[in-house]
């Protein structure tokens, strides 16, 4: 693990310290606490397999320890919604958790130059191949639990939702390694990876509670920009976090060569020897001791951390304007605490 | 290229020689050739996309010379069940070549170890990760496909599919380099792996054409027993293809290690010295020259080529049968004549 000056990256987002305090999940959580449990039990039902490999490895990324955001969403969704009597926002959470794990399953792929790279991930354990498989199993489970749900606007909802995921990953292959990537081009590539399931997990709540189109769009607004705010935030985090909270290591996307917003911000400032350091690091992925260091030096230099997180504050305001149709209430309260602490996490 | 006795080869499963006189595609391309172009310009159409490479690397394999062997079932069984005025047909016979397909792009996924092998795949162009994210494009596309059809009881026929086709995948993954597998597990993978969309996409047949549960059980079965019959002749031309007639080099399944029917009966059948050769050569992937030779003669020594086209013979004798409860006519005998064609092909 790279060490460096976490007194450095810990006063520079000070500006956000101020929501770390107030933000958790407790909120929410605590509002979808009873559903959430259904979602949970119907998602280890239904990763059974007579094939003893699939729920064994589906188990292991289903239970590490993920926030179950996205299904939360659904749950919380169809409660601001006035859905109260039936389990349909059960079930369909349960799917959207599906489709979410299997694309990180997929996201889990390597290729042989990624492992020259020394990275190691989850399917180092078993290879490529069961990653793809229970991918694809999960993700046909997820059809599954919509097709006895029987509404045909979800699994129109979810099935677009899949294939624009699907072109964000794609798109972000394309410019991965590029530092040329425009800031459009890298939001687009994050709205289609990210923040098109967050987007279509709390529609969802609405379908099902069969509100008005104008309730739809609502909560379409509301998770896409909440799920742009959630990625921005990770981008920074991954040159910024302190490793004890994240769980996460610092400097992965910097070992990938991933262009984030950040990087593109710095690059976008940058002298002609600094486009040399990016080119060199993230292009040609010929890095050196101390690298990760420098470019978080050179992040600072030009304000793209707390930039990124200035953008990550644009996109948080606009999914809780999206709320505004909605009623206060603890349901209202509890999805705009969520924003708070998608853009503080890690903090 | 390995080269091995071609005429030792061409004279052992001379038994059906005979069907591969009067066995082609012809009926079948010739009843649904109007569909079928609707359904190659609805490939086409479906497959774009803004991000340039998903069009680029689907086209690829799309257009790589697929038989489209699946979506013709479904036209085919359409018509058979009287189906004559509607587009749905076509649709969904799209919807099942793109699943075909997104199957066919995750099975190219390789990992290092595949690489030291030596094999070759589509995906090493431009890597894993390509592969897996326009699998998943077309995946949702064929869900999208259905949505807009809206037939319930068809996605529910697919979406159980999808999940069984990957379920054998990761059983094939399981039992691969194993040469203890049974007969009857590697029928279990081939089932689920193969047979499985074969049934689905003759069903649909039934389905769109509102027939009663008996003329879909038919096709079921049909598809069913014709996929069994199409995998079992695929794995003896594994062993046996001549190079010219199959565009399919021999010996694939024996460098990846692939434990097909062939093998199960040989090492069934084998002495201990015998049995030490599948071992080495299939498990412990430690192979030498003379081996495809030598895995060949044994092969041949135990009648396991000629054994598995017997059994070939009779799940393609179960797929003919299960057309009994139809009237002749001309999607009768093209049906029919694909059950020939598929234990007739490449010899």
């Amino acid at each position: 693990m790279r060490e460096f000056d976490l007194a450095l990256v810990a006063g520079a987002e000070a500006g956000i310290e101020q929501e770390r305090l107030a933000s958790s999940l407790d909120l929410l959580a605590e509002l979808v606490r009873a559903d959430l449990d259904g979602v949970n039990a119907l998602i280890l039902e239904r990763m059974q397999s007579p094939v003893a490999l699939i729920p064994q490895l589906a188990g292991h990324i289903i239970a590490a320890g993920g926030k179950r955001l996205r299904p939360m969403l659904t749950l919380a969704a169809a409660r601001l919604c006035g859905y109260r009597s039936g389990r349909r926002h059960i079930a369909l959470a349960a799917a959207v958790e599906f489709i979410h794990t299997a694309t990180l399953l997929h996201d889990d792929v390597v290729d042989a130059s990624d492992l020259r790279r020394g990275l190691a991930t989850a399917n180092a354990v078993w290879g490529n191949k069961p990653s793809v498989l229970v991918g694809d199993f999960l993700f046909s489970r997820a059809f599954q639990l919509m097709v006895e749900d029987g509404s045909l606007e979800v699994l129109a909802i979810l099935s677009h939702a899949s294939a624009v995921i699907a072109e964000g990953g794609v798109l972000q292959l394309v410019t991965s390694n590029d530092t040329a990537t425009s800031e459009t081009a890298y939001l687009d590539v994050i709205s289609a990876k990210t923040a098109e399931l967050f987007a279509a997990a709390s529609r969802i709540g609405a379908v099902v509670a069969e509100r008005p189109k104008a309730e739809e769009q609502a909560l379409t607004a509301y998770g896409r920009n909440l799920g742009i705010a959630f990625q921005l935030v990770d981008d920074m985090l991954d040159y910024s976090a302190r490793q004890s909270e994240l769980g996460k290591t610092v400097g992965d996307d910097f070992r990938e060569g991933k262009i984030t917003l950040p990087v593109v911000l710095a690059f976008g400032r940058g002298d002609e020897q600094e486009r040399r350091f990016w080119r060199r690091t993230l292009e040609e992925l010929e890095q050196r001791e101390g690298d990760l260091d420098q470019a978080i030096r050179l992040l600072r230099r030009h304000a793209a951390l707390s930039d990124t997180a200035d953008r990550a504050r644009h996109y948080g305001g606009l999914a809780r304007a999206a709320l505004d149709a909605f009623k206060d209430g603890p349901e209202k309260r509890a999805l705009l605490e969520t924003v708070d602490f998608c853009l503080a996490r890690g903090y």
